[in-house]
């Protein structure tokens, strides 16, 4: 999945001394670093190439110089969206749930918000942590570092504020595929952490747990990634780990509905939750020693499009729109009925859209010997009745890919919007 | 953990068409990528920033751009020495060990060296593997890839070797901090992959699974990562998962003493290992919930450095040579006689030097609530009875650190020369 860059959020300007607000309220720039400008940026409040990134650790020693912008690049919490929601994909990711401990409510709850605000704040400007940094991410820039919050469901029950709860949280529906293991599901907060570096990400994993102290522990956590920045000759859509271009139809910040497919707009339902987003994560293993077998024709037809290049089977390029009704000398569908690009298209879908920013995982071999290994899916939208639901729905009732899949994990958490300066993240629920 | 370029492995000469071996036989040049050139080099067979590496899949499409020159860099398998020891580190890497089959002999283990051999020259040139290839690094160019074989002690007994066996595979003494899963330890055959891209990676791994076959089933597989290149403002010796720079002692390259110390020489026994180099694997748990609990300055002293940049405890810089003799105001030493960088010191070993080039590793959270990390450790000498076992033996003495480390695991494994060009790794051996 590659989005591209909003031009108003990124623009090759001279850059300030001090990251600005960009003319939205959104975005921040100073200074463009090459891999950014040529795509794989994300839209909102990247400061890219960041000077002294690292500056609340000793200066580097003289004579450093940069090898790539990597670990310069930084994006910043202080925005109207979120960081980490159309940021470009990183390298390394954790997804980590707690639930509030015994005795914690809504007050414990709000004192760990500002905590983990503040944190997020100071590592993804390269800061270290304000309480006992554990010195793993120290020489490194931020490495593009997002830190992202939400609340589950359980929260709002757990804090008294049931009457704050929107009703998008309403439990997802039992889909026939689901095999979801509980301990490993739901959560009264959940974290979403991403770096370009393993250390970066790792670093601000364990500085976040430390500042849940008493507040809250760790109800399950997972690790994943996606290919290096650089490591293909050009921007384009990432693969996942059955080989498959994955993520084609995605959004684009570009189109004119996006910004409505993805966030609660300003005025909406319920206010707390303006500019923000919900998140649908879902732990999906694939079932590789299967879909190995598999000759390459076959799993095209189970995607709908070529593998080579991701382009639909009835041809063209990846962006070409696909010809549903295209038939081959047989008379049958070139791309199947039930191919999983045909079923997941959005005009098949009453308009449903949400914008795929997922991690692969790999955590070796499982207990039934075959790789324990897929897709961290974590899907945005703004209604998840109108954007995750229905296209499950119906992947549910007829997908050929849906037997090399198994959904193991499920977790759905309202995303507030960013918190302005001052401010954290949740603010506006926990003293509305 | 860094070291420096060779200068006659790597010239910055005019790329020639095709990689031809360096004047030592040992290396091929094509073309020289800025990182590398900076430092985090490795000696040996490495072809940077190679044009066309993905040649054996479809061409890119017309005006693709290189981001930065990582996926291009490129390790070569038909080397004097095998790819994987010296080479820079990457940042993501799997260790995986494989018993022989039941019925599996000689002959098939001849054969499966053969496939790996072959599947290692392939995917380490960017091609795709020969049978049934997965398209999970397609796109992607090597990445730096390097897959290392090796062989573990009872692998002599499975195939009657018993008489080649080297005298270096005598087991490791059992040292008194260990707590070692069997399990997780040895193995008959043991594979090292490295990239600078996960997928990369984790595409190696399946093939190498996959070309197992039937004469071959894994016994254990371990995921691990290091900082990404260009996440650090210069090439520096990396952190461990302790903040800890870690790996400032190791021989260079350049020493004089350098080949002597990690590889067998021609002429040396066995026969068959000739310029080969023998392994010592352990996964070793850092409890970092204990560790986080110290205050700086008491992990200083427990390691003898300076946490910010690695400097003795006795002054100067990372470079600097450790005064073991100074004292403080209170005529203590400055240095603690237990200090981990202190009962590590080559001349305090006999001169005993190997070289550690280890993966971090982060499974999530121990079945104990605590974090299942640490440093997948690997270290490579031309022989283990002066290399590892004497220092572990002085650190299992008295060892500041060994109370927030664990061993968990351990391998031993010997790893033969590289194969010339047509051979298969292993091949003296097998058909010596």
């Amino acid at each position: 999945m590659t989005h591209q860059t909003t031009p108003e959020a990124v623009s090759p300007g001279a850059p300030p001394a001090v990251p600005a607000p960009g003319k939205d309220g959104t975005a921040a720039t100073e200074g463009v670093s090459r891999r950014r400008l040529l795509g794989a940026a994300g839209a909102t409040g990247l400061v890219l190439g960041a000077a002294g990134a690292a500056a609340g650790y000793a200066a580097a020693p003289a004579g450093a110089t940069p090898l790539t912008s990597l670990g310069s690049d930084r994006a910043v919490f202080h925005v109207k969206h979120q960081p980490g929601i159309t940021d470009a994909l990183q390298s390394c990711g954790h997804l980590v749930a707690f639930d509030l401990a015994a005795g914690a409510g809504r007050k414990e709850a709000a004192a760990l918000l500002r905590r983990w605000s503040d944190t997020a704040d100071r590592l993804m400007a390269g800061e270290p942590a304000a309480h006992g940094d554990t010195d793993v991410a120290r020489d490194a820039g931020p490495s593009s570092l997002t830190v992202t919050f939400g609340f589950g469901r359980s929260f709002f029950d757990r804090t008294g504020l049931q009457k704050q709860r929107p009703a998008a949280l309403a439990p997802l529906p039992d889909f026939s595929s689901d095999r979801l293991d509980k301990a490993r599901s739901d959560g009264d907060l959940w974290v979403q952490i991403g770096a370009d570096d393993a250390l970066v990400a790792f670093h601000a994993l364990r500085a976040v747990q430390k500042e849940a102290g008493g507040a809250a522990r760790v109800r399950w956590q997972m690790n994943g990634f996606n290919r290096s920045p650089g490591a293909t000759p050009r921007p384009m859509t990432a693969r996942n780990l059955m080989g498959q271009v994955d993520g084609t139809n995605n959004p684009k910040p570009g189109d004119a509905d996006f910004d409505r497919r993805l966030f609660v707009p300003a005025g909406g339902e319920p206010a707390w939750m303006a500019h923000g987003s919900y998140a649908v994560v879902r732990r999906v293993r694939m079932l590789l020693d299967d879909w190995e077998k598999l000759s390459t024709a076959r799993q095209e037809s189970v995607i709908g499009r070529r593998k080579s290049d991701g382009a639909p089977l009835s041809g063209g390029t990846e962006a070409t729109p696909m010809d549903l009704e295209k038939t081959g000398a047989d008379g049958s569908f070139v791309v199947p009925v039930n191919a999983h690009a045909r079923i997941t298209r959005p005009d098949q879908n009453g308009g449903a859209a949400m914008l795929r920013r997922p991690f692969s995982y790999h955590d070796g071999i499982g207990a039934d010997g075959s790789p324990d290994a897929g897709l961290l899916f974590v899907c945005w939208q703004a209604d998840p009745l109108r954007g995750f639901v229905p296209v499950q729905r119906k992947l549910d009732r007829g997908d050929a890919l849906s037997q090399f899949v198994r959904h193991e994990a499920s977790g759905l958490f309202a995303v507030p919007g960013g918190a302005a300066k001052g401010e954290y993240v949740g603010q506006r629920l926990l003293e509305g």
